[in-house]
């Protein structure tokens, strides 16, 4: 979320956050803020107050499909050669804390802990490694939210990821020179209820951030604020034995090393956002 | 196009469209600026004159695979139960006469000649079909260019139809009022450099206009300028014994009864929008 000029504090989140721990819907303002305010005085907010809202201006959001080798294993697919990526629409985002409406209309509301990317710079074409790597603004954590009966009624799982409200992003962006190269190596888990589901590792990517954005700038321009969600690991409700599917009152959280914790409840959908009024 | 005011002729272009084929980025202005315009008087202008551009303002673009039975046939697709959709981003568009880059880097570029729906109204939830009728304010017509190649490298479709500048649509919207129910029953036919390859007819539609509205509307909201492409008939240059991928050079000419033409060289991709600059 973008906060007001009052309430914005980089050096005193309750929390400890330090100041390139943020919190917007804009990776390039964000940057030129965080720059300005560096060495001036900033008030503080408790976390508590602040109501975090996903990223509203992304031109492009793509997402990673069996990009860990336990996920891939898990769904039964073999090793990919190269990175499978699907489409979602911006109206899908939201952000840590906002319920996820449970559609009435599946039985299958899945969930997918990610490692998200969020681009400070403008790529396309041919790119060496340290020029993807030097395009990302910074990285946050994706829930990416699937309703599986829907993506798997046909080969593209278009209709399944495209829910509204289904794709938790957040809380905070952390700036790349916070973590390690690529954000390699980061533990990544899912819990739903307390129940700890995935236990990965970002060191497990089959196709690593900067090969994700070689592949895409290659065939289409990324923009400054662009996400892409790099796929998840194993442990998603819908390859374990029995199948364990979200429901009404559920709360996710997921925690990746140096990314904190983006954690969502469940809510039943209003009818009046899946049916025609009467 | 969104035509200047001085250029704008409603009742006089050249080729004798009438006032409700229309040629715009923006759907809703064109509808109320159709009304305000229907009894004032109007300045000519050459069609020669126009130079066509793709809508600019959709906030959705869902394209259906799969959605003629000769089409599905000659892919070797078992009839699908439900319609499969795919994402293409608003910037792979371009507009009728507009140059259609051959990527350097592919070696299976493929047309696709479609019916374009152009959305008038917002709709989410359960439709009945006069609703998703209803919310159609026109129809073009689509040239789903692909690079097929980058289709199928992975399962999902979204690299080889998100290409720069490949996707084709226009020439010009034509009202709902001028056409039959859901644009049903037209004849769609695809030239390339003259030669008929495709020859289809919208009454082939395994799900027609009204169904795709009504299962796109059950998952997530569309507005008005939205737009949906109903996918392509038998005849497409990769399902050909032995395939006919275009070239540089080559012309593309897609016609659909009552929705006039859409016309679009091919030209070599310049490098500086496939390569990093040196």
């Amino acid at each position: 979320m973008w906060l007001d000029e009052e309430l914005f504090s980089l050096e005193s989140l309750d929390d400890g956050l330090n100041p390139s721990q943020l919190l917007t819907s804009d990776p390039v303002a964000l940057l030129q803020h965080l720059r300005r305010r560096r060495s001036a005085r900033v008030c503080p907010v408790a976390v508590e107050r602040i109501h975090f809202l996903p990223p509203t201006q992304p031109q492009k959001i793509l997402c990673a499909g069996l990009n860990y080798r336990d996920h891939a294993r898990e769904t039964g697919a073999e090793l990919p050669s190269s990175p499978t990526f699907f489409i979602r629409f911006p109206d899908t985002l939201c952000g840590s804390g906002e319920a996820i409406p449970h559609p009435v209309q599946s039985d299958a509301m899945d969930f997918e802990g990610e490692l998200l990317v969020v681009l400070g710079q403008a790529v396309h074409g041919k790119l060496q490694r340290h020029e993807a790597l030097a395009a990302v603004a910074g990285y946050g954590i994706f829930n990416d939210i699937s309703m599986r009966d829907y993506q798997f009624r046909t080969s593209q799982w278009t209709m399944g990821k495209n829910f509204p409200h289904s794709g938790s992003c957040g809380a905070r962006v952390t700036t790349t020179d916070e973590l390690p190269e690529g954000a390699n190596n980061l533990y990544l888990r899912t819990e739903v209820n307390g129940d700890r589901l995935q236990d990965g590792n970002t060191a497990d990517l089959i196709f690593d951030v900067a090969a994700l954005i070689q592949t895409l700038a290659e065939v289409m321009p990324l923009h400054p604020g662009d996400l892409i969600a790099t796929g998840t690991p194993a442990g998603v409700g819908f390859a374990r034995k029995p199948p364990r599917y979200l429901q009404p009152g559920d709360t996710i959280r997921v925690e990746i090393e140096g990314l904190g914790v983006l954690e969502n409840p469940v809510i039943p959908a209003r009818l009046d956002t899946v049916e025609r009024p009467a």
